[in-house]
């Protein structure tokens, strides 16, 4: 059963990702080091003992559907009352509606442990939070004061109403359509599909958070508006009044997070009330939806990439606890412990196998990797509020840079972790039962939704390396490298050859971002785009080489030895050969890929 | 839903894999090509049009239990009967039985098919075949005399028992139990788990072959024998007798393959006739179990690599339909064919976006890669039994160097094509009516059963690369070198780098060989043990290469042009660079593997 490393995630979040420095310059006022440690203990506590086992029964009886109603699996309306009572659902929200007001880097911390719990339960807070973030930016002062608090508060949950059948990807295609009433109003007329927590019993009331198109709107992605529809109406007391006309249709039958209701929404056809359509409140201006819901694309698309960090981290805990206790075959040179000795004459825990060995490590080093990699890019976007002018613009290119690698290259991980961990289960890890098998069924979405990591790509490559004329991207290279410098300045013979596999790959790194810029100028977008995604792991490699680095020689100041620096060197020295290989694909592939491309006719 | 390959895979076995030229060297008597196109043609049809629905609906379904008694999926029994009534069964069984010995090339393609259409459904068989293999191979006279016909039509399905609780991996600690009767047979005691169609509605009578120990036996793998424990007993007249006391006790509930009973069998629990225990007859000389069932291990290992490279397949096609169908966004330097120009103004199938087209020539790429390697295992078996002494022994030796990576190397890229072709899906992906997560729910079996990926790379380190002193993997390096110097010669601007790099990547291949070869003989286990999993990969990678480029080159002198050719040079520069970082890590890895083993602790 997952258990929270709590540890090892303040020392990411402090050390790694600069929680500790923002703190004592003052970032966050009068956040404490004490305050955080004791907000992530008790997190911990929460996801490990009330979210886990919940959690996994939760995959084995699925969210059902009957007559419209939802019901979510047995015990978990109680749990997220539990979850929302104790404050967490508004840890970032704005004070004023009941929130705390703390830093990013803390809740995606604490999502990390929600999702390594229980990923189809925490998915609804997710959707709430994005909700949140979109009103309390766009929203009108009007409706804010009707839904803000108790969406804060957890009492009433979120939803992103974006997909429709023929429109997933590419948006500007929608058809579900509005119509503005009199009263200011408008009614939503359509269906959309792949709604998370659409509709459930764990809350009185769901906020539908719907894009749409009037009547008389300009086609594509500029003719998007987004509307609130909330599932029962508010009465001027703020009472739960009629219920609005939406429906949930059908839930899908997934490979995965089989607690989280997945529905398909239909809007306005005419079930409910008295007059057809579903209420809808306009959130922000006509036509500017989209740019509302870019608005909070980087938070949700962080804390999908959380969601492949939290993902792989219970993985490779149950991995590493399996490995330990099984024994099979004579590992060489393992002298024993005397341990496996009787019984089990001369079998050892399959830990000891080098092969399982390098799997697990392989598992732990893409863990922590993905995770510096996600607190770095929360940490960018606390350090761009924070600050103003020139260094708020700074940190929110920074933030937008890391934000496709932190979703992609973390639920890509995600992915290849949960596999790893199946496969050290050997026949095991087939079994259901087992509980290996949910963690690949359940991350095996994390790369498609809140934009595949495809797009992800394409918007690191085309909107992200150009920030400040590539300025933004060449300064976070200067920095990456004196991590490898320092590396090979410490000529530490513990650290192997770290420094110089660092410094290779970062000068890929480098390489690569060069020609992907030239190629652009270019105007060679082909070229550009059939590189991108090799260049998304690129860019994940590097950064968590470099990341472990950084903690292995905080670590190593703080007298600690070079035992966690021993990861980063297993990293650099097994996994970092690769960089070559994906910089050569990203400024070598494309001719190639145009030659063959026929082959698919 | 999935259409057989005939004609890649008539092509892969005639031109990559050696068949044409076996053929008319007369190595299978007077067998034609004609013949053998119909024999492809004919599985095809059969696998496409009579498995693959039952195959989909199967899967929703699954196998059930009750009260003993197994039921496999509606249609199944049937669909088996009709199957076998086909003679698909025998195709290389012995023709005294009844079967048509025919080349295993031939059955491997046909198992491809049969797999892809359902790997839950060809399980039943391909475990027959390796049971009529180990009892042709060992069985008394007698044995073979009640037994093997009916098992060669199919009639009677045949089971491997393997597995125990504690003994997977590691064999030599099994429990199960022998006691030798005054009549010449035993009774067997004990439990055996995940055993494949161990019990099942679809055929007369199950033989199952069960490895044992008897009570003086010598400890580990050297005290374990091979029985024969049929379902029912048959009578001296070959009716069927009394049921014998073996019982299905429980089956699983697995990630994949739904439509196979995995079982828990229960041996001589007294449940059925009058004596305690099941009766079982000695398959081959007592203690020399393990010698019999490594008979049958080369085949039973390329019939699990088969099912990677049948499961890639199948997602390869589904991906690429579905990516020519699904509209989404406007690629960049789309001419456009007025085909979406209309409704879905602006959007192109999404196979016209680079990223989704190099995963789907990635998966193209590596399937067709992994069925020429199994395929030149199968013919390297087929040269081993047509022909004799030294020549008999190099293709023997052939066979065993290949099977471990046609094993792993398959199923691997099985693994990773099935989750590509989900991503290729996008959010479609995720739901199980669409199909494509049946796949990588289906493949991820097949790196863990029959010996995990791991044992196949100790197996190919350790036991396969020595064979000769060396000598048998030297040779076959020098063969792939021929095949990278003709590309180089042939100077065709349309091969771009492909010479170069398949040159560079069997270099890397030649010097880790060495490499692992030195470090072994320098007593260095650990170190050699540790680079053994890159290495069978970076094996993999070389021979994909050199296959495809074999195809290529066959097909441009055959008039067809460079097109073929296409997919080689894709792979080489896309694919073929990783082929350095895994040299790298199977030479440079293990210090830094040892130096991180304390973090597992």
């Amino acid at each position: 059963m997952y258990s929270a490393p709590v540890e090892e995630i303040a020392f990411t979040l402090n050390h790694v990702a600069g929680l500790s420095a923002a703190l004592e310059e003052g970032c966050f006022g009068d956040l404490s080091g004490d305050l955080v440690a004791a907000i992530l203990e008790e997190a911990g506590r929460f996801a490990s003992s009330e979210i886990a086992s919940l959690g996994e029964k939760g995959d084995r009886e699925g969210a059902k559907l009957e007559d419209g109603e939802v019901t979510t699996p047995k015990g978990w309306p109680d749990l997220y009352r539990r979850w929302r009572e104790g404050g967490w659902n508004g840890l970032t929200a704005p004070e004023a509606y009941g929130g705390q007001n703390l830093p990013h880097m803390l809740n995606v911390a604490a999502l990390e442990m929600w999702n390594s719990a229980s990923m189809a339960f925490a998915l609804a807070p997710t959707l709430t939070m994005g909700a949140i973030e979109a009103l309390s930016t766009h929203g009108s002062d009007e409706l804010k004061a009707v839904f803000l608090e108790k969406m804060v508060s957890g009492e009433w949950t979120g939803t992103m109403n974006l997909t429709e059948p023929h429109a997933g990807s590419d948006l500007g295609v929608l058809k579900t359509r509005a119509e503005p009433r009199d009263d200011g109003t408008y009614r939503i007329f359509g269906q959309k599909i792949f709604i998370t927590w659409g509709e459930h019993d764990a809350a009185d009331n769901i906020i539908h958070l719907v894009l749409a198109r009037l009547a008389d709107a300009p086609a594509g992605t500029r003719g998007i508006s987004l509307f609130l529809v909330p599932k029962f109406l508010v009465n001027e007391d703020g009472s739960l009044g009629e219920r609005n006309d939406v429906l949930c249709h059908s839930i899908e039958h997934k490979l995965g997070i089989h607690g989280s209701p997945t529905c398909t929404m239909i809007f306005g056809d005419g079930r409910f009330g008295e007059e057809w359509g579903a209420v809808g409140y306009l959130v922000g201006e006509e036509n500017k939806g989209l740019a509302c819901m870019f608005t909070m694309m980087n938070n949700a698309r962080l804390a999908v990439g959380i969601q492949g960090v939290a993902i792989a981290e219970a993985a490779t805990q149950k991995a590493i606890a399996f490995a330990k206790e099984r024994t099979q075959g004579k590992a060489p040179g393992w002298s024993g412990d005397g341990k496996n000795g009787g019984q089990n004459s001369g079998m050892n825990p399959i830990i000891e196998h080098p092969d399982v060995a390098q799997m697990l490590l392989t598992m732990k080093a893409l863990t922590q990797g993905a995770r510096a990699i996600c607190y770095a890019c929360a940490h960018a976007t606390d350090m761009s509020h924070h600050h103003e002018g020139e260094e708020a613009k700074h940190w929110a290119e920074r933030a937008a840079l890391l934000t496709p690698i932190a979703k992609s290259f973390s639920t890509d991980i995600g992915v290849d972790v949960a596999s790893l961990g199946i496969q050290v289960h050997g026949g095991m890890g087939f079994i259901e039962e087992t509980g290996a098998a949910r963690y690949l069924r359940d991350a095996r979405i994390a790369p498609i939704y809140e934009g595949t990591n495809g797009i992800q790509a394409i918007d690191l490559v085309t909107r992200k390396l150009p920030l400040s004329g590539g300025d933004q991207v060449k300064g976070f290279l200067a920095e990456l490298k004196q991590v490898a410098d320092e590396v090979s300045a410490r000529n530490d013979p513990d650290f192997g050859e770290t420094g110089d596999r660092l410094r290779a790959a970062i000068a890929a790194l480098e390489a690569a971002t060069a020609w992907l810029l030239v190629a652009q100028a270019d105007g060679r977008t082909t070229d550009a785009l059939s590189g991108a995604t090799p260049y998304q792991r690129l860019f994940g490699l590097v950064l968590t080489g470099v990341y472990l680095a950084r903690g292995g020689l905080v670590a190593a100041d703080n007298g600690e030895g070079s035992g966690r620096f021993s990861l980063c060197r297993f990293m650099a020295e097994n996994l970092l050969a690769e960089t070559s290989a994906l910089k050569d694909r990203v400024m070598a592939g494309s001719a190639s890929l145009a030659a063959a491309r026929s082959l698919l006719d």
